[in-house]
């Protein structure tokens, strides 16, 4: 997408170990009426799937998550982090790794919110390493409903996540694809 | 607002200590249409008000904050949560405690989300003892901006939070403001 490749040219901010800052737009400061530019596309890519429900995981991916939600008249739900293991109640749980914060995370939504015969379509701002979409995919997948796909707001291509995911069988739309940057030069590149 | 103190009474979920669910629309799963309703009233109420942004805290302020912001037209700032009372940067911070969670969070803003001259509305979702809403305050004016007003989705009025706030000469607007509520009965009252 145009509009987001030249954003992230413009706004964003390169940092050591592949850290690509788009704070001012996307995740700190939000800049409403761009995220309802890209829920517009997510909504002309995925209008025709029979999509109920979107899902996206706090807190980075409830922004454009809803913003894109309101085209598609569905719901959001949200996944929660949780720093223990120990869930009680009915719920989903995922773990998830984060190489960023080199933490893990257990992933957590109420059972109710994921029924089986949902047609779910994952919403979130990054894939890098797809371990947050992965455990996306299994909790939709647990509750016996469908992941009719995964929209990305900024893929990082030379991560693995994205090929490791739709290797699976799962249809990833990611509206700007990083095919390289340096963050000596400033330059960026897209597929 | 009467749609809201309806569906409060259809879904909420009352429990011991002053517990009110509301996950079902609010704050884990998002009735995004309906919450863009609450959005256009709260655009009613401070649209004469030169807001030029929206500040909340994550993660269940995001949603609504922005469904709210498109009405606008301005940007959304989220507040994070941090374990940490070391932060780095330049950033402004406060200190919250959660009755909730009987814990203590430091919130923070990049300083440059935030700036003198800015004309800010505070939304997030519930309002009961008021410490969340008294840290965003705080970070807005250390900035040297203006506190606009808060647009509220939910006042448990019968805890201090509201009067407090207002005491302080901040408009507080709330879409929904409990008097009263009791588990036993699932009886709630609306101011």
């Amino acid at each position: 997408m145009k509009l987001l490749e030249e954003r992230i040219r413009k706004d964003g901010q390169l940092g050591a170990g592949n850290v690509l800052k788009v704070d001012c737009f996307l995740n700190h400061q939000i800049d409403v009426d761009f995220l309802c530019e890209l829920g517009k596309e997510f909504e002309r890519l995925f209008h025709d799937c029979g999509v109920n429900k979107i899902l996206t995981i706090e807190a980075s991916g409830i922004g454009v998550a809803c913003l894109t939600a309101q085209y598609f008249h569905v719901p959001v739900v949200f996944a929660k982090k949780s720093k223990t293991t120990n869930i009680f109640g009915d719920v989903y749980t995922a773990s998830v790794e984060s190489y960023t914060h080199g933490t893990t995370n257990t992933i957590v939504v109420a059972n109710r919110f994921l029924q089986p015969g949902d047609r779910v379509l994952i919403i979130d701002d990054f894939l890098a390493n797809g371990k947050a979409l992965e455990g996306l995919i299994k909790l939709v997948r647990d509750a016996g409903a469908e992941v009719v796909g995964a929209g990305i707001v900024i893929e990082k291509a030379f991560q693995p996540g994205g090929d490791l995911i739709r290797s699976q069988g799962v249809r990833v739309e990611s509206l700007a694809r990083v095919a390289s940057m340096n963050a000596e030069t400033g330059e960026i590149s897209f597929i």
